[in-house]
């Protein structure tokens, strides 16, 4: 079988440690799906979460998307820019970030009991305790929502390590231009209520949880 | 020929102008390229910049990027998430996001001159004036260097506004639950000098054309 995975260029910041992967997976809020539609390469962005080894992804039921990739091979690939890297030559320019890509083939979580604690778990990852502040779901909701997951097995993950300076040679001349980094940073803002909610109910307690999570 | 960028899912929210797409592309600092390899989806998150009616990409010369990809298929899939909107119901909550999709075949730009102007355009774009101050890109670097580019031709925006709200049904129970939107927004942080740089240069000047070019 072909290796999929395998980082060829600036293989030192390859890992392709599980542990690594946990944590860019669920600090992402978004995934770019591809697959091969009719020898087409086709992309698509999607909200995902993880429970234990697998990545969980939803769609509508009867798309194009479940219908053409469930049993198929896809690539997720992840990623996140953390600065810009101001060098002394336009060479080393470079980007900080962390990536993730996983290959692997989409299952179809069909199992009702399974998709409805699968898609509990997606806004419990979001929001601790808000399932059950909401109206359940219903029947028409689960059917009409499709639960695919691709196991985290084969993928590679990269990083330039947010904050790492430039790779300027030694050789370079002694320049006086301004070299270092500028932070990108994901931030959670201040929530905005929706107003056609009669409702005074305070500020949701899982804001924190956001922030922690999500912010980078 | 099949069309490949005819939006299906939430159809109301697609986009197919020009306009929406180079600013979608300008503002977004990283694309995730993917295309066929050996018959499997691949996808990799890369660098991008635009010149007129074309995204631009770089890799190295001799890796597996240009060699499986120029004159080949590809889809280029840029996203952002902008906001988490809370609804009443699990089924309502979703994403306030931008995104462009492109389709095309990759060319190579080989030509010396042009190679060169655009990554004098891809440094400019980022960091107006630099270019300038660097010390300047010399063959070695430019022989390394492969640049490739995509005509925006085939494409499609989505986009659900940030700012915009849950979109509850009339029926839905009047919960006391907190609904809402949770902003997420792209910030440039404080630049961090690079203290093996002895000569005490000035911030960049461009920070604020960062900061205008790239927050969320």
């Amino acid at each position: 079988m072909k290796v999929l995975n395998k980082i060829h260029r600036l293989a030192n910041k390859a890992d392709y440690s599980k542990a690594k992967a946990y944590k860019i997976i669920d600090r992402s809020l978004i995934s770019h799906v591809s697959f091969v539609d009719d020898g087409n390469p086709i992309s698509i962005p999607m909200a995902h979460w993880r429970i234990g080894d697998y990545v969980y992804f939803h769609s509508a039921n009867k798309g194009r998307f479940s219908k053409v990739t469930i049993g198929k091979g896809v690539c997720v690939s992840m990623a996140e820019v953390t600065g810009l890297v101001l060098a002394r030559s336009a060479f080393e320019h470079t980007y900080n970030y962390t990536s993730v890509i996983l290959h692997g083939v989409l299952e179809d979580v069909q199992d009702e009991d399974e998709k409805r604690e699968s898609l509990r778990q997606f806004v419990e990852r979001l929001y601790p305790g808000r399932w059950e502040e909401l109206r359940p779901i219903n029947d028409a909701e689960l059917c009409a929502t499709k639960v695919l997951r691709l196991p985290i097995e084969v993928f590679a993950c990269k990083e330039r390590e947010c904050g790492s300076g430039p790779d300027d040679g030694l050789d370079e001349p002694d320049l006086a231009v301004w070299t270092g980094v500028i932070p990108i940073r994901k931030r959670v803002g201040s929530p905005v209520r929706d107003e056609t909610n009669a409702h005074e109910v305070e500020e949701p307690s899982y804001l924190e949880h956001i922030r922690n999570s999500f912010e980078v």
